[in-house]
């Protein structure tokens, strides 16, 4: 696992940066998905569940924190490729971090997982140049963030809502959750998930190898 | 409940603007609580706690979000005035925003609770004026928080760890959490709570009592 520190990319063209970037995992049929959620809300478990269960694919994951380097740790345990990138206080990856955090990376892949930075704000403002991308919401958090943090909700092409498990325990109406990201995106797919029990993973996963094929094609 | 729309100060100067409402805040008497953490994390639930266990105090509480009122509401409907601050997609408050918002609410207060954009990291880096820094980590998002999200543990004069009526829940380590937390900021005051059931409360009011009585002598 290597560590790397990355700034705020020099260019001001964060859309062409993107661009490029996006040509290129194209071009090498590798799928960038960028996900995004507030902090502690399960990303690097819900990454650990899915590259266990996709035994069949070749997964990079590329960790973005301010400091720390456990999540990476997590990942490399599980055999996949791992990177963690610093960001040297930066709240979110742009798309010059990200295409210079994928080049360090390096090997070829078939999915590549950005672990974008804990904040449910300001990663949603930057292209980082994925082929999709997939925002985390967890039982705890409540049904009514769709509500206070539209833009990610309109910028995700999937919502998985996690720690379903918990949800006897918390007051989360799962309907008008699902409901009020509908509202902000009628496209949004939406999984509703228990990385830790392993329920409601399968429909995720089968959506994550219809998108590869749609990226491949 | 008035909502007002607030975009970034044309101040570069941020820290004399801080220091301005600071003195104003001193001169009345009135303590300013800065109340950050991720989304999710409760910040209004506590804060609802707070207003009902402290009847004797004039509260105010200014709810800052990117979007939606549905936390001024819950906070009116207990009977303290609140003040919605839209931020204009802002993912923090500064201290010009925040005079902005504190003058428009009028009226004096005891305790004035500043309710930031639920976000663990951009809110940190910025002194809004305030006597007090109060952050809420909750037992979902996990004991991890102070490795990745170090200055808000920094900056924080008081840690309040949230919905310790989960910990069963969760795998959740409270004695290495504080641990962490306190190797960041050995001078921070924790208190675990349940704001649902009211456990750990007490030691929490006892603390803003003392805090209000430092802050008028």
């Amino acid at each position: 696992m290597r560590i790397i520190k990355l700034g705020a990319s020099i260019t001001a063209s964060n859309d062409k940066d993107a661009a490029a970037l996006r040509a290129r995992l194209k071009e090498s049929g590798t799928l960038l998905v960028n996900v995004m959620s507030s902090a502690g809300s399960g990303k690097t478990t819900l990454l650990s569940r899915l590259i266990c269960d996709l035994p069949d694919f070749d997964i990079g994951v590329m960790e973005a924190d301010i400091e720390s380097d456990v999540d990476a740790k997590t990942i490399e345990a599980l055999g996949a490729t791992a990177i963690q990138v610093h960001t040297g206080g930066m709240c979110h990856m742009d798309a010059g971090m990200t295409t210079a955090a994928f080049d360090e990376m390096g090997g070829t892949h078939d999915l590549v997982f950005l672990e974008n930075v804990g904040n449910l704000i300001c990663p949603a403002e930057y292209d980082t140049g994925a082929g999709c991308n997939l925002m985390i919401l967890s039982v705890p958090e409540g049904d009514d963030k769709p509500l206070k943090y539209p833009l990610m909700f309109r910028e995700s092409d999937v919502l998985v809502i996690t720690k379903t498990d918990a949800l006897d325990y918390f007051d989360f109406d799962m309907d008008r959750c699902i409901e009020r990201a509908r509202f902000l995106n009628p496209k949004i797919a939406v999984f509703p998930v228990s990385a830790k029990t392993g329920e409601g993973m399968q429909p995720l996963e089968a959506w994550l190898r219809e998108a590869l094929d749609k990226w491949r094609n």
